[in-house]
């Protein structure tokens, strides 16, 4: 009998080439690695289905993923397999038996992500990485000004990469806010669903308003134009941590 | 004219056989790569003083260096040659000109060291590094208990490896304290210096206390033995980082 399987994992990104697996077996990725151990596991390769695809460098506390399995290996022992594998570097904190139709990816309501800034003279080895040092002061209610022009459904396509001509590129992000603690400063998004390299493309953009170099009203006039080249350099990955996935209530498929 | 110059480091040492350079050049080590740095700015290798050398593993973020220089290269261009060099793995947060006969090992009055511990069920990708993960509860207050028989001047030879007949063993643990919040555990120890992995020993009969396997009677049997023989396995290098240094009142030189 196919049961379908549910995964939270947890994952320093820094040694990874992202959650998509590659043509070149000697690229490291998330999925590959994942389903290289529970082929071993289950004697199948499982087709994985995620909330929450990682690019190269980027982290995961609460990413969600899906597969069906004919195998009857219990989720409990299919997650002390795999971290007896991937631990610490990859974490199973939860496997679960998922309702029928459960599809991690498409199931999914909102997203969120966390961004990491240290602003300190120098950086710090015990966090370097997982954030992105970033010498210097940025004024915080500028930012906050500007993340609220974000807030909401519009078209971001000037905040990713383009997924290409008849593609839909608005997006509803529901929360963006911008708290300080010292040298440190935490850019946190939630919204339906992300673009390509949108957090990093947001976080850029909030960061040249930090530093004066854009107003508010600039960020407006940016998101109106609807085409990316007038942003900054994305910020780099590894600040970013995909921070949880939400469901909510139970859909009915189909 | 010959200066002495100070450097307070900071560095994660998962990727370093500890502090002291090795003959094998293939070894990396604190002390082999900052020597390959310092040579390259000062053009002479100068002869590094350390307090709180650190074992294959272990990390630090207050340790301290000197060296004499007949260099006429500032303080400050030292820090960023190096900093551009090896940060952010390794971090010099503070490099100035230090008072003539400057000694970093023989000035230092006390070190301290923090030792942290992960009692969670699963490991955390974003500390693993910097923690032990030992899953399941320990007994804090039997441990403090024990920690109180170990604090003070006393002859500590079950707690290391020892150096060799004739050396003294005797050291003088001003704190010990033991504080947990959440599933994580702190173990700090503050002495005027400390033998070859004399904080891991603590450490691994604290624990062993914690887990109900010795008792605080136990640890003081242990010490008045002045024999390693009875002690459990060392804790691992990772969860263990030298804090600080600290420089009482200036000594006179001789």
């Amino acid at each position: 009998m196919e049961r379908t399987i549910r995964l939270a994992l947890a994952y320093d990104g820094t040694g990874f080439h992202g959650w998509a697996a590659q043509r070149d077996p000697g690229v490291r990725t998330i999925e590959g690695v994942l389903g290289d151990h529970l082929e071993r596991v289950l004697r199948e390769r499982p087709t994985l289905r995620v909330a929450g695809r990682t690019d190269a460098g980027v982290h995961a506390r609460g990413q969600v993923v899906s597969f069906v399995s004919a195998s009857n290996v219990t989720p409990e022992r299919l997650q002390r397999a795999l971290n007896a594998a991937l631990a610490p570097e990859v974490v199973v904190w939860q496997a679960s038996q998922a309702p029928e139709g459960f599809n991690a990816r498409f199931w999914a309501s909102a997203r969120e992500y966390a961004y990491r800034i240290d602003t300190g003279a120098l950086p710090d080895p015990f966090t370097a990485r997982f954030v992105w040092h970033r010498p210097g002061p940025l004024h915080v209610p500028s930012m906050r000004a500007a993340a609220r022009v974000l807030v909401g459904e519009h078209d971001f396509a000037s905040f990713c990469r383009h997924p290409g001509a008849g593609r839909p590129t608005a997006r509803n992000v529901r929360r963006l806010t911008v708290t300080r603690s010292g040298d440190r400063i935490e850019i946190r998004v939630l919204a339906n669903a992300f673009l390509h390299q949108m957090v990093r493309s947001i976080v850029s953009v909030l960061v040249a308003v930090g530093e004066g170099r854009f107003t508010p009203v600039d960020v407006a006039t940016i998101l109106e134009a609807r085409d990316r080249a007038g942003t900054p350099t994305l910020a780099p990955a590894r600040g970013l941590t995909l921070e949880r996935v939400v469901y909510g209530p139970r859909r009915v498929s189909r």
